[in-house]
């Protein structure tokens, strides 16, 4: 009568970013500027780090909406790209969803703006679908805690699992021994309490 | 194990706004007084724009809970308005159900003041009747985050899908071309900050 | 698979108020001790204005524990009152089982100090044996928000409606024509605010 | 369909402490340090209490992540002590599940930092081998309330329980009479509330 | 440089409750319902308990702003009573300074609603014809933090003295054997916390 | 050694709105942006109402900084309108000052984004050369608390009047009976409790 | 035209401990339990480790107030100790007054509990007779936020400088190589997150 | 009566960054650590842009508190950078005094950790010898608003002015037009919701 275990697995995982544009991104008065721009680069480095196939998407860029965080479109070039003519649910967009479907992965981690209708809405259609869905919550804002957590248990009631990036990252690298130094680089760029330890420490062993 | 998406959808949705009277009003203090007055005026404005039937109920009105919000009259002149004479829950009221049902619409977007009452109670009683039931909890008051969260726990867990009305909006209109500027009017009467970009998109672009 | 909408009747509910003693409040924390005090007495008013059996346990009073609070005892002075020698769930002491049985109603309203325990042992144990539950959540203190919404998650996740007092008297009450004074009197006694709509009601209509 | 109350047994249970290190305390913001180191050693005070099997293990002590909380430690000098080379998922590493199933006990209790990956990830695990996993929720640290309820939702609907240590020794200690002066003890150490009570109640009555 | 210590003295003072209206009441929102109400009542009563001359007025009482507190008028049915017919500045009315000159006190002790307004206008004016002017910040509310605390500084820049109603009452009567059982009582009515220290400590020594 | 009454004076005040820009208000958090909306235009509407003369600046309003906010560009067409070319202080700039002394007054309110910038160092200015400085503080926002607090101790220390757009219209006011109409729906338009208060007043004297 | 700096000089100071008794302390609600009483030991540890002559007083400890914090009197059992038959203000106590003169210290660092009382009524009062006050404000609790700023305004307007107990421990001791391992020690022990650097570098650099 | 408007000049003014060591930062609680990186790094670009003389120092930097922060190290490395070998307060170090003499500045901008040592001590001693002191406040960090409070109003009563890096830059740059890209870019690095602007504006005007 429980959810299952789903774990993520990086030869499973693919990453959607969903309408993070200059624009949308003053709505987000849920999670403060500084540590939200953190969190979404966090997770596209993350998805960098891992080698996950990664999507964008935005909703009309050429209007008040703006255009994707440049920092985005640099990390990934290649990247699909879908600038969507106008549906909301990006699940809506035929090319959208053959991206999704292209990289051949069941596990889709999704992150955007505004929570409970950027994320919430192709999450829901994803669930429909079958897709294994992980809500990269951290790197998902929106207007308050009253939408965010409405969104949540919307999501969450229907299926699916409620991550930060952090948490992402650990379950998808699983041993510290499959790459120590690449982590922990990943961690001490979006952790300042983190690189304070490393520095801290480099200082007494490394001398 | 989990709820299925149930998606909003234009033609099968209804608005029922229960006791947003002005004596009532003074009791809310889970959001803040000039939040709140917009998201339900919001709500109310995309009730109309979207054409959903709309249906108005209040308690008392003439003792101190108060008369209806007079913006809210003034935008359903012709709705059915069912002063209860002295139910609760206002799917104890013969008329304010048949008024529901006299719709024909399956999906019931219920919001109310205050949240665990005059909210709670009708979208408990909906469910039962096999009604899908839309909570708009921002456009939904009470007294303070426990009562909120008590209401919102347990009409989740009966079945209720808790969603703001920005979210509603995007859902019911699925596509920016169905009608961009009406959208647009709408979260720029709504929202200062999205009224924000267009004030500086227009600027550069239509002088 | 979501929970039936079970409503609370005036005719099968009893009150269970569970160690709201005079020590053990110092350590509630979680409500402000002036809105605490007033969320017991308001559950302790409407079990009484209901006619609805209550029963009063309390844990150790004798000891640093402290004694009831000296309202509950004036108000019920012929109900049920089970000092326990030892058992922290007071549903491991028979005394107490007998006296809700005998009660003859399968709703149960629980309240008590502190929420994670006194109130949490006893409604998991109650619903187990096929009663309804229902917990008055401003009447039940604790430590802090975490042990609140952990205690809250455990008893919702086995079926136990969350609501609060006021809720808990609407839904009880049903319908203002059953009594107008009597509810509006329980109300103006607990809710400043609708003192306030009353007295101002009241200096309009009543020259 | 909802979860059965699973009740704690002091003969059934152990205690499961995952990366309480120096290092990765500074990473705890959602609660208080003063709190959380509290919380944490009035949990291993209660495992010693009662006589609890309890499993320690670390991540990568020797780096940055810093030596186990010198207080465990101490307190546990013969427990098994897994200071874990890699895995990130402490069930990850077979000689910290065999330590858990060498105990013979069916309740696990876990606290760890942070929650959200070393509490969440055993705990999942533990829960689909089916034990029964309670997470103690206060012992228990991580980044912002972002992080903690994402992993308190995708916990509690795998199946876990949520508690916090009072509760925990509470339901394990079942009946004062067990022992007063033990309980006492540990709460008058624990809460300083309650260590007022009982130097207040002692100043009257021992005199 | 700095502010003399100007204590307060139970012969040389005088009370001033401005615009403790049922309407006004409502606009009250930088503390909750249940506390405001219960220090407006217990700066009341500490008012009677010392026999401090009291001062009550209001504005337009028969508009909207509504009817002065009925718990003030039944308490202070001889008090000098000055409906202002228009005067926003209390002492702007030739009435009130009348009355508050004719109580031949030198200390007033200033509180009401909203703080900004009903409060400052007038303590600024009567700092201004040399009073002493204490402020009693916690039985005086106002919209939100914001304005609360401009007025907290705009008044305190001007010379006023900022208490709370518990710190007037210590000060006034600066010795507990001047009355034990009464100023227990005025704490025992109105702080929770303390009367359950009451009730434990009788229930050990009285029995 | 205190600060002496200063008190507004509707012949001798004027008001400074000092770079409501639609892209500069993306930065203010220190209040919601439905609340800061609301309390601006309650200034320019009291600024309206009172007669006050009015000076519109701005800063680069070409840039990212974005136009003035529209709405206060139609309520003032005729005002003084300064589009700074470069100026951080709108003191430094020569017209702004000139449009100041050409008014005449010698109290200034001054609000504006953000306010330990576009407010402080007018204000301070204006202190240094005589002027009486008011600061709207609720009309001017700013990143976060730590910059608010920061810029009203500075501007406070230097002699700066904090106050809110409520009370600066009750000083001016003064009476109400000079119109009573007037003021009240300048209330009812930006306070909803206010509104409430009134429509419920209406219903029961008005039928 | 501003307070000079009056540094903490170890042989000017002494340190007054005023009314720490368990009853009391159930009403601190400005600071979490834990935090408090850390930081009230934390306080008396330094007096101890600076030898700095300390007073304790109580205020009826006989009464529901209850005894003084054991701990307290087992560090000091010389010091003074007045156990005040009444006088609220400890300064109106002559046996206090002597105590703290027969010290011989100008500097008098003041914590205790009501902040607003037992604090501010002594602190004015030394300060009227030519004392340095240094109000130890985080080891001093009271009701809320509301009083204590009110409490720290008329303190710090009368001329007390506010501290907390790290910043007194720190200008006491001026520099770490006075004693490295002793200043250390008073860290490890009451700053948690100060213990984990410490223990962090120990098991670097002693092995 | 008030403190002059003492406006910062770049040509007179000198930084000094004291203590932001990795070990102490994670003393920093009262904001929240990706903002607290943010702000350091803002007013030591700053620093850089405007050219200021920069004064680093550390404490004890081979011990647990840490070796400074490596970002800081590596923007100044030709700036003093003493590294004290005990004095807490910088100011009781005569390489720091006479490094901060050699800068032939007046004005001094210091910020550090923790707000009420590190900040205060010297920020005292400074104005004591005639400086002007200006406290970049959110480049500071303690362990909670208590202490946060405390020292704010210590250095503000002492004389110092409270800024945040913001007002800093803008009182010291004066005019956009001294360099226009200049200020943007040290906004857009630091000011998330700027950078949005300043991408929404290129975006529609570069292309």
């Amino acid at each position: 009568m429980t959810k299952p275990y789903v774990r993520l697995d990086k030869n499973n995982a693919a990453v959607l970013l969903v309408d993070h544009q200059a624009g949308l991104l003053s709505l987000v008065r849920d999670i403060q500027p500084d540590t939200f721009k953190n969190n979404v680069l966090a997770l596209s480095d993350l998805a960098k780090y891992f080698k996950l196939p990664t999507i964008l998407t935005t909703s009309f860029e050429s209007g008040p909406n703006g255009p994707l965080m440049p920092e985005l479109k640099e990390q990934f070039p290649d990247a699909p790209y879908i600038a969507r003519p106008g549906n909301i649910n990006a699940w809506d967009n035929e090319d959208f969803v053959n991206a999704v479907k292209a990289t051949g992965k069941q596990q889709l981690l999704i992150a955007g703006v505004v929570t409970e209708v950027c994320v919430a809405f192709p999450a829901l259609s994803a669930i429909e679908e079958g897709f294994q869905v992980f809500v990269v919550t951290d790197a998902s804002g929106t207007f308050n805690e009253i939408t965010r957590h409405s969104a949540w248990d919307r999501m969450s009631q229907a299926g699916a699992q409620l991550m930060t990036w952090f948490g992402v990252a650990c379950e998808l690298h699983r041993d510290w021994r499959n790459d120590i130094e690449g982590l922990a680089t990943l961690f001490s760029n979006h952790i300042p309490d983190y690189r304070n330890l490393i520095t801290s420490y480099n200082a007494l062993t490394k001398k």
